[in-house]
């Protein structure tokens, strides 16, 4: 399988905001996930996807182009950060299981001395780079084999449990802006929101996806 | 300001996955915050997003038009959610300050007996509502002036700290995978990714905005 049947469409890049060749490397994760759950991108909530990416490294890139090929999107909710910090992700597709996609230490390797890292490691943002030495590595990745990007694990029994959405919502009795049932805390015998508890960033709370 | 004067590209529909009333409204929201703020869409990480959405509420596809319409990307790490379960967002660009916008409770009112959400509320995805239900809530958010649509707040001396990034990475001293530096732990001595750590989800790094 050569990634070259994959079209990525110019749109993408415009949605990314620059040419790189991490967003292609995410956007042919997405489609292969596709392929081997053997279904459509997702137009409402269907496909979830857990990034393994984190903060403070480079490559996040990656995750647009995921959601650019899968329609799993942030915005919809499926898409989340895992911060393990590895060019990887697991793909959950209900009652077809799952797939984990990471992009071969060796084919890093094959990227690394290029000279457009040698621009990043300046500080030089993408959109900076000479346009020729973009599209250079972008077709080093449009022309590798599947098997020399990616490691491809299915995992059958993966099981991964979404949160189930409420659309209860109430003023908060202090600002007065909606909040979703969820989120209100209560100060004072009020239902309020969270900044206007006073509750500080760090205890926001978070819902884990429950597998192991 | 009308919003009339702002154009959707079919590609935000596209990238989304489906029609709905949300993507447009952060659409319009990424958009003012540009003319607020006096800057261009972000084509590397210059604009950062904080989403006051959470999870487990309707509403959240408003991100994705966010996404859209800025290039400030989850992707490019640009955009995060506070989790206060409120339909709103502050905009930061470097230099230039912040600007919080949120959607008014009286046109949430407004729309929340339209039909679109009586298909919503019995589990009906966006995309298996009729087409003309769907045209006819975007068109009420589309034909709405700027400011039945939303709270507006410049917040000049607003502060974000992005978090440092680094290209350093190692490969796991047990799966030999490539893990970036932030996210090695260490284990019997050996460095080690967060998996191989035996490190529980829970226990993941997050890193705040320093922002009060």
């Amino acid at each position: 399988m050569s990634t070259q049947k994959f079209q990525i469409p110019e749109w993408a890049y415009e949605f990314h905001g620059h040419k790189c060749p991490f967003m292609p490397i995410g956007f042919l994760m997405g489609t292969i996930a596709l392929e081997k759950l053997g279904v459509e991108k997702s137009q409402n909530h269907e496909m979830h996807v857990l990034s393994e990416m984190g903060v403070g490294h480079p490559q996040g890139c990656m995750q647009d182009g995921i959601m650019a090929s899968t329609s799993a999107t942030f915005g919809k909710g499926m898409m989340e950060k895992l911060h393990y910090g590895k060019v990887a992700a697991t793909f959950w597709y209900p009652r077809k299981g799952g797939v984990r996609i990471v992009l071969k230490n060796k084919f890093q390797d094959k990227l690394a001395p290029h000279e457009f890292f040698k621009y990043r490691k300046q500080g030089i943002e993408p959109s900076e780079i000479p346009d020729n030495i973009r599209q250079d590595i972008i077709d080093i990745v449009l022309n590798a084999p599947v098997d020399e990007l990616f490691n491809i694990t299915m995992l059958p029994g993966f099981e991964y449990k979404p949160v189930k959405g409420s659309f209860a919502k109430a003023k908060c009795e202090e600002c007065g802006e909606y909040t979703f049932e969820r989120y209100l805390r209560v100060k004072d015998g009020k239902k309020v929101c969270i900044p206007c508890a006073g509750h500080e960033l760090g205890e926001k709370v978070f819902y884990y996806p429950s597998f192991k």
